[in-house]
């Protein structure tokens, strides 16, 4: 395991992925307790809502307040994600107190990218040269590439190293063609796909052809392998991830079948604790943080720490024991 | 990674791990449906029951009648537990329909064998050639060592590979001297203390030293890493492993603190059947009885593949797409 990094990058996603799932009315109030408990864990960056239609995701209606409420602070890039131009609009109105990510998301997969968006996979890189342009205006000049569906589709199964390459590759020269750069390659477990083995394929592969190029992996807990999945990609040398706090987005309950909770940031910071790698975050903090995000939603989140508890508590009460 | 054993055996220990940890009355026609529902799985050994104390684990008062109702398939071992001559005693009227293990299990610290026992360490050792006689007299002539607490404890703290390592030899150097000999190894993450660097040291210690013996691991998945610890010891070919279906022993709800489940056996399945590692268990029926278990306790379960669902149903559906 010698190609672990010393210290990883956690992205906590918990409040954009998990309020749009809620059924449950949650107050604007409630929401910000979360984002605001989050910010005070030592994370770095937190990804607190979506400037989407109303129409679609009502739950995210607030977005405007969210951002008026939270309170910001120093040290934490606050960061949003908006699906269409007009979504970006509002966002950039913000740009003074959010941190604007030139994200343009595809998939690796025809058959997901078309039932989300009604595009094809190159229908949408052909719209790469427009979201460039738009992200140039703000000053960010390059594109952070998201790749969703990395690891396999519901839709089409499995999904081949060469297939992500590709469309990574395709990316890459359009963004250069209109004087842009690919920045950062995101690799997403969107359906829950990836297993140990194929995170070292494909993150070997991406590395191989882009060394330079930051990787960020964001994957989802579906079929319980996230946490070794995150192992896998440690020892491949990824120094960034995405999380979500108490695992919002999921839900143990087998009838909330839709919702499959990205990786729980305080079982993340857990492990990296525990491997020695270094997060930046106050596990305990984010522990307390995890079990408010429960009572925010008002049901059961699968993360574990919320209830196992950080061993170093256990380690100091063991050594306060042992010297008495 | 290439070191993956081919095979792993997997015993199936929810229905002894879960049942009493139940609060509710669970009735003996129910728990006897899940236990034949595992045994149509695939799985070569399930431990059932325990005879123990029916003051000390009312839940378990039913140990004879379970022997009785269950539908024995051929080929499936059928295991119990005793923690005590009397219980050994009970065990051994079923010899002919019960798979005998000669187990011995001490902790690898004093604290937690005292807290459950009422001896330390040496005095349970001390009790071994008394156990290992009366295994010879039901013909066994070795002896399983379980080491407990054997990654951390929650009273003494972290626990170093040296420790189990005495530990171990000390039942070793017992069990031949009173004309038994050492014939498997137990690794117990009881309060789930492991993580994947602390599986590879203490394994490759255990099988440096004993390099003849199986090791097999019973992993807790208390801090949500006991996938991570499968990977980690399948990469050391470690191919004996315990787990519970759906998770049993264990809850998702923060309330229900005491219980730390066992690693679930389908997403155990799931991960080999992903590595390409064979089980000989049916991944579809071992997640219908995930979901019986769910049922039969009445409140849900940590596992996650009775929800997340078996990736090769979309794979197939996906080819059948593709060919259509």
């Amino acid at each position: 395991m010698s190609d672990m990094p010393k210290h990883v990058k956690i992205r906590e996603v918990g409040p954009r992925e998990g309020f749009q799932f809620e059924k449950g009315d949650i107050s604007l109030a409630s929401k910000i307790s979360l984002v605001d408990a989050l910010s005070g864990t030592g994370v770095g960056t937190i990804e607190f809502t979506s400037f989407v239609s109303p129409r679609w995701v009502p739950q995210m209606a607030d977005a405007e307040e969210m951002v008026a409420g939270i309170k910001r602070v120093p040290g934490v890039s606050y960061e949003a994600i908006w699906l269409n131009e007009a979504g970006l609009a509002r966002a950039a109105c913000f740009r003074e107190s959010l941190a604007l990510r030139p994200m343009f998301g595809v998939a690796a997969s025809d058959e997901f990218m078309r039932k989300n968006t009604n595009r094809t996979v190159d229908e949408k890189i052909d719209e790469l040269p427009g979201w460039a342009a738009r992200y140039r205006e703000l000053g960010l000049d390059w594109i952070d590439a998201g790749v969703m569906a990395a690891f396999g589709c519901n839709y089409e199964g499995d999904v081949e190293t060469g297939r992500v390459l590709a469309v990574l590759q395709k990316v890459e020269e359009r963004a250069l063609a209109c004087g842009s750069r690919l920045g950062g390659i995101g690799l997403a477990d969107t359906m829950g796909w990836a297993n140990p083995l194929q995170i070292k394929r494909l993150v070997g592969a991406v590395r191989d052809r882009w060394p330079e190029t930051p990787v960020k992996l964001h994957l989802h807990d579906t079929r319980a392998l996230a946490i070794a999945n995150v192992v896998a990609a440690l020892e491949m040398g990824v120094n960034r991830f995405d999380s979500a706090v108490a695992g919002m987005g999921g839900c143990p309950f087998a009838a909330h079948k839709g919702a499959a909770g990205n990786v729980t940031t305080e079982d993340l910071v857990f492990l990296c604790q525990e491997l020695g790698v270094d997060t930046g975050i106050d596990l305990d903090a984010m522990i307390e943080a995890g079990q408010l995000a429960e009572r925010v939603v008002g049901h059961p989140l699968p993360g574990k720490l919320k209830s196992g508890g950080n061993l170093e508590k256990y380690r100091a009460r063991a050594r306060a024991a042992a010297s008495a």
